[in-house]
């Protein structure tokens, strides 16, 4: 089997996954909506802690939402490895977010090296179809047995 | 009196500031440390909410002590505007931060435009000489009535 | 007639935009392969002043393509305005680029305000499936006098 | 002796760099002006071959300058490491350089890391106060014997 075939399976399911990142990001309130070949979608609610006056969502709660995002991308592709650190995130904010509606963060992979990975995230609010940011974070990830990296 | 003279009062003093931070920033944690020429310093206490297992300082937090230290930066050079909002962050995160250390970040305006303004801010876990992190952001700020800017 | 609308033409066409092309940029090497709905392709060929030792197409050939790509892009969407201005570019290096390919950047515009149009480009070399690197760009354009911008 | 101590010798002298700089870029137009500790400050003449319509350098110049500051100011702090590559590089172009004056970069190395170097550009028209703009930039380093490095 290779991990790094384009159908392939990924490393860990989706179940397994929620239950690490509890484990790991115990205080985020992103859920998992699916894990696929180097991809990911997660969901955050947003409620009145999650908006500034003038019903915005703040902008660091669209940077968690990206970073659990490419974690969850991350974790499919490599397994459980709870050494994965982001080194680096930029985002641009693109438009005003809905204040009732969730961010749906997805995440593609465009580099899974051997110590750097790195990914993009459109970040939506829910039902609308253009994105209100977009973001793209490196993690550094401990050396791995057997890999496609480069 | 000219503002934009390098020696010039901020428009706006440390007090006035911190006032209008908790009622636009509601929820942040950070409290203004000082506001200088083009600068500011903030400092965000750590708690266990900050904290990932291992004791390592969350990303976002650490992001959202970078955006409000410019924001801080920004109403000290152009008064008290509402409707100044980030338009872009990028951030590298450079070492572990302290589990029991407050962060603070100095804040550097390296540009002030007419619409846009530019800078860098430094963060560090309180104590210690080498940074934890670094970013950089973007702010689009409305026409104001007269201003050096280009 | 909206040119807002998704299926509306381009504001310029191919040839315009090339020949404004040469005319603003005289010293790029790039040429315009296809102008879309908030899309551009560009290609660059690769020489030996483009390398490297070793081979390796040098990071600021790839950053000037991703530009063009993103200039292109914004010419076709608002027309032949000449005083858009880069005002911040962020690439992410993949892979190594192969030594004797032309470079290929094709790019998506993702926000087009009033102000500022914000876009993303990969770039690939010609014929490989996998993108050598990522970029994101800001441009600052010229007030416009009707638009779908915010 | 211990190379990551802070006020150590850099591991290469300004012109052991000036000459591998030539080797390894031998494109470029920069030449060496200071290493230090982890710093650097390289110069950039500006001719019509820099320049677009306008009298504007162009900003794949500024980013090539950037470029060879943070290499230079890397191998003074690590040695003559051919195998060195910039992962990721993000520019802000902050003001409109002057068509006749040399480009000046200033480089800081914010992290040296066992992997991951981390580093900031400021960019200057030699004479003037102001930068034209500013860079941060991700180098990946090969391994080495000993290293202060995290």
């Amino acid at each position: 089997m290779n991990p790094a075939a384009d159908h392939s399976p990924t490393l860990a399911t989706k179940s397994d996954i929620a239950s690490f990142l509890l484990r790991e990001f115990p205080q985020t309130k992103c859920t998992v909506v699916d894990v696929g070949h180097r991809s990911a979608t997660v969901r955050h609610a947003i409620g009145s802690a999650e908006l500034r006056p003038g019903g915005t969502v703040s902008g660091p709660v669209l940077v968690a939402v990206a970073d659990v995002a490419l974690y969850v991308a991350i974790l499919g592709e490599i397994g459980l490895v709870p050494l994965a650190v982001t080194t680096s995130l930029s985002i641009n904010f693109l438009r005003k977010p809905a204040a009732d509606a969730a961010i749906v963060g997805t995440c593609r992979l465009m580099k899974v090296g051997k110590s750097l990975i790195v990914g993009e995230v459109d970040l939506y609010s829910e039902g609308l179809e253009e994105p209100v940011a977009h973001a793209v974070g490196t993690y550094s990830v401990p050396p791995r047995p057997a890999s496609d990296a480069a």
